[in-house]
């Protein structure tokens, strides 16, 4: 009897050339499986399928997850205000787990002797599949020939020829990789450190010229509505707001960071919604949080950034911190109102009942009924107690 | 002998008002001092002292203190990339220090009693003002007649005008505080938490429509150099940084913060060249410093940054912190490239000596000489242990 | 109608002049209420009791709050390992807290116009008391005699006997704060640096000279069990576990910190049961936690500590930390087995089903299953890569 | 011409192998080398040299870093009070970055073509030297004839047999290596989680039955005198300490830890004169430093020590964080009295002109002059505020 490989299959060159190399070469029975994070539309799940019967997998299955990946992943990059080195919002990095976890899923549902993927050995890509297949599944053998064979596009589209199957596999000026939170580019620009990328290599282009506001309601740090409209289903509420803001050409940047591999790399990337979500999400918690919730969210935040860009989702301390969050956004409820305009948008303001400057205190800049001027001023003698003595000490000493 | 006072004088309604109030109901005598740290023009500073010897003073003295701040604070923000919750550049509150220090050092110097500053009970400065004069001198008394007394500008201007004092003391629909490092502006809507400054209560506006490249060099984290002319002064610098950016309308912002006494409060500004510069300092971090370097700085530069909006400017762990930050600025060195438009900026790249990314390991992307694909299989076999146990020993408890 | 005034009170001089001097100058009723955190034994709020209707009491109470206690704030000090400065379970500062919870909740319930306590202006407690008060009833006055007139014993002794109270106020030379979670004594080696408590201030003598096996019990993190012998009760296995150490009089030490005014302050204390609790529970976490989620729980447990200490308990991010903490005991069952000998114990070792070190990946120092030998070489020519890339980018650069 | 090899060298079983294979086998120049940080005594020295030349060393040498151990180390460790997982002062780990430094650095000097080191693929070891040599001579060739060809003690004993080399190879019950800041010790307790190491199992025994005082000098961070008599010398004073302290059968206990390779382990270990000498220097600092340099060293000092276990210590951002602690040692000045008794110790208590708590604001407990019973509740009406701010809000929405 043949051995089942399960195949994590996008359609591309590399994915193309395993399917044909393990059943022909390696003599698999091979099961390709697109797990689906919300980056792909039907059409183009359909195009998928057609790809894996035509390269001979014994079965194909698209994977639905997008609404797990929402659950488990986009929900707490939200309460988190996940911006890794302050600007990405790890867009693709944060799919690819889940992409894994039911890939590998999938594999010991089927009974698989083996699982694949086409990852090479340069990226994080490689990390997050090998450690996610080891981790869930480590009774599974883990197949990587793309990385093993160090193989060129002209010998994979050659060798998929000599094997009966040809389709379009021209190289793209630009690498983009869609996903329901945000877009990456690369291309010769993100190779070097001293260029960006053009405009035209955005799949987004202006197309609104006049601003715009957009409202979006938040429950509990998560997205309720947009624009007034109530959503239930948080991936609509996204992709609404995508559609909305992606207009202006917002929330491009260039991200610049530490591989799990350990070296530099950089990134174009486009992520209107995402960016816009999570600033009009934190400046809701600026108003309804304080500010030691806010200090240490924001470690908590960048340290979950951190871990599921580099493939650490599966460490139980993600659970620790997931369970921090959630306590967190309790009174994270209320509207924030952006207004969008040409390449830019500015955060109003917010309306929230759990607004913590709409106290009965009073005002800031205005005295008032909380304090007199004698509690400000024995405040601050003892606020100052600390340094004083330092300082007293100091001088005591002749410094 | 009369008694002397030394009192902080900027010239507005409460601080003319304290001149007159200590020498005539108080008697004594009054010692104006106004600390610049950059914010004013020569021209501004002689209307300054016009007032005080109108007001009565015995003397007045303008204290330049600009190459200090820039030197003990401004240099320190840079390098830890400071602005409050993300976005605030601690504009005015820093300045405040180093004035403060300035007036209580003069008041030392000609053996002053007293020392005054016109701060009401309700903000921050109070705080700076009290805590800073209270730990470099616990002998010298502080009096804070606005404060104390909770008076209407209607009965100061009344006071002043039955003293003889008539000024143009019109309250101005948006109080704008400019300094070296930002402006901050506050008006009605600063008060409310769902509004935002409209475009003309900030005092730069746009004029230039055309993109502009800038570049800005730093050597060892500072500021060298401007659009490829090498910079000593680095005032200068930070000033033609600030002539460039603010004709693109940039670095506009609202603040939503906690304030020393503990209430929210919000505050507009404008800060296009401390932005920029923060911004492209940190971009060039990116390339020169480890990713460990990056997550302690980001820790410790938000400390200090608070501390520093705080009043805690003397407490000893800010010396501590500024040790490490100089540190790790040893290779932050290189030409950032920043594109200007309308309300809006790119960071097109760094050209560094100290690049990571440019070490001969390769390219991020493609395999390369550093490591092999078993290299990197072996890598991710190691770097699951944890949370491969971890999920073991979850399985063999069933769960 | 006579206003109503709730006193915190606990039969000392303090409470007892307050007592009396809110009914006879001040024209109050006066409600007395004790709030028991496990320190009381019935014979003493017996007394105490007795005490207060002496003192012309209108009512008295005492409120049990040791269950509350426990669950609130020793359970998470156990989950936290909360020991501030390294060293000090913060006994009796933690208990203050909840008894000021319940004496204000108690005010609430009567109806009470004011609520008052008999801290002295100079420590931490009237920082507890005031704080918690204010918080929760904003609008019940308090009222602190003691604290306000700055009343010598001298007198507070003869204003008693002039209204005809008399009672045993001899000082005593070490002041002993006897709780549930360690007991506090100050004397005069406390108030100096270079000085420690000698072996006859501390209340538990040693008493046992051979040594003995001690086994708790942990469940989830809590205790469950004593020597073999199943607890519900957590209170009764708190004291079950002091009985048995304190014999032997460990957890004993000195407490140098910062008191909330600012000033740095000196307390011994013995806490047997506490420190050997916790350093068990810390152990079985080394076993059944995995590096990150300690490092993590470490800062957080740190600042829950100090939050708990500087009677910020009601501010929400100690919730938020709460579960953080919660998640993190998921696995922490098992049983520490401790050998107690006189003035020192031993942490013997762990035996739980979630040990990460018992998982079928080997041992520590035998190659193993896991991994091989050229897995182990690509681990560390990988990990190596960041440190490598900076030390070629030195080396270029002739550093 | 043959190529040259450095081979780490200790004289044990593995690298006395290695010196036979790599010359017999693999037709190498073997130039043994060992550096020693502290932890042999020439008459070992002499040994080891002896095992070197018998088993056909072309050169031997042995390295003396002592010094620089101290230097670039042992002092941090002390600085930062550095205890992994709150107990292990990193004895033995520390020590072998500095010997693969000197080794690698002596490899370099004499221009080899390979290094070589007798660890296994299984512990920590490994890391630390292929990691420094591969950062600090990326060309060298690193060989690990151990590692890679997993022996038996049997093979390579007759191997050596074979080869004319004879010596006395017996495995002793207890694995013990020595070394200036600690000895650890292995055995088979230490591969369970339930057992601790006997007695017995520790080199230094109980030797001491009466108390005796000791003092420590510390000098800006570093120890400067030992009982009244200075040491300029800080190693002499290091081991002066150990001396004394050792008798006392003190410095005892497990460590339960993550190794680089992510599995748990346990070793025991026997560090008085280490564990002595940070417990008292952070005694030291809790009098002369303020809460926040507290705060930011115990974190930092942590990240240092563990950077340090694992083999990070050539990471930049160890740099910053020495430069951090440096600062912060600068009046950590004074005299420590630590009473040493059989098994345990007290630390009693400081001198220091830097002590904060012996300012002239008056004692702890004591209302004084620094502040007033007004001041005290206008503090805390103004501390409590956030907190408050919070729980109206909460009560407003009928939380």
């Amino acid at each position: 009897m043949k051995k089942k490989v399960v195949l994590a299959f996008s359609g591309g060159l590399d994915t193309s050339f395993c399917a044909k190399y393990l059943s022909e070469e390696k003599g698999y029975e091979v099961y390709t499986a697109i797990a689906n994070t919300g980056g792909f539309s039907p059409d183009e799940l359909k195009i998928v399928e057609e790809k894996a019967y035509k390269l001979g997998a014994v079965k194909h299955v698209a994977l639905d997850v997008t609404q797990e990946y929402y659950e488990k992943s986009i929900k707490y990059m939200v309460f988190g205000n996940v911006l890794r080195n302050g600007t990405y919002p790890i867009s693709v990095s944060s799919e690819r787990i889940f992409q894994a976890i039911a890939i590998i899923n999938y594999a010991k549902e089927i009974g698989a002797d083996a699982v694949a993927h086409g990852s090479t050995g340069a990226g994080n890509d490689q990390v997050r599949f090998d450690l996610t297949f080891d981790v869930l599944a480590p009774e599974i053998e883990i197949i990587t020939p793309t990385r093993d064979m160090i193989l060129t596009r002209e010998y994979e589209i050659d060798y998929l020829k000599r094997h009966g199957y040809e389709a379009d596999f021209t190289k793209m000026e630009y690498s983009i990789n869609k996903g329901l939170w945000g877009t990456s580019i690369g291309g010769k620009e993100t190779l070097k450190s001293n260029q960006t990328l053009p405009e035209e290599a955005y799949p987004s282009q202006l197309t609104k010229k006049e601003s715009e506001i957009l409202t979006i309601d938040f429950e509990q740090g998560e997205i309720a509505g947009v624009n007034g409209k109530k959503y239930t289903n948080k991936i609509e509420a996204i992709n609404k707001i995508e559609e909305i803001t992606s207009a202006f050409a917002i929330g491009r940047d260039m991200h610049i960071g530490d591989t799990i591999i350990g070296i530099k790399g950089r990134v174009g990337f486009e992520a209107a919604a995402p960016l816009v979500i999570i600033n009009a999400h934190k400046m809701l918690e600026k108003h309804t949080l304080t500010k030691w919730q806010q200090y240490w969210k924001e470690q908590l935040g960048n340290w979950y950034g951190m871990f599921l860009h580099e493939a650490q989702y599966l460490e139980p301390v993600m659970r620790d911190i997931e369970a921090f969050l959630i306590s967190s956004q309790e009174n994270v409820t209320g509207t924030v109102t952006i207004k969008l305009m040409p390449y830019h948008y500015v955060l109003v303001g917010v309306d929230s009942d759990f607004d913590l400057m709409k106290a009965e205190f009073g005002e800031y800049g205005e005295i008032n009924k909380a304090w007199s001027a004698d509690d400000a001023k024995g405040f601050t003698k003892i606020y100052s107690i600390p340094t004083k003595v330092f300082h007293s000490v100091q001088k005591k000493n002749g410094k």
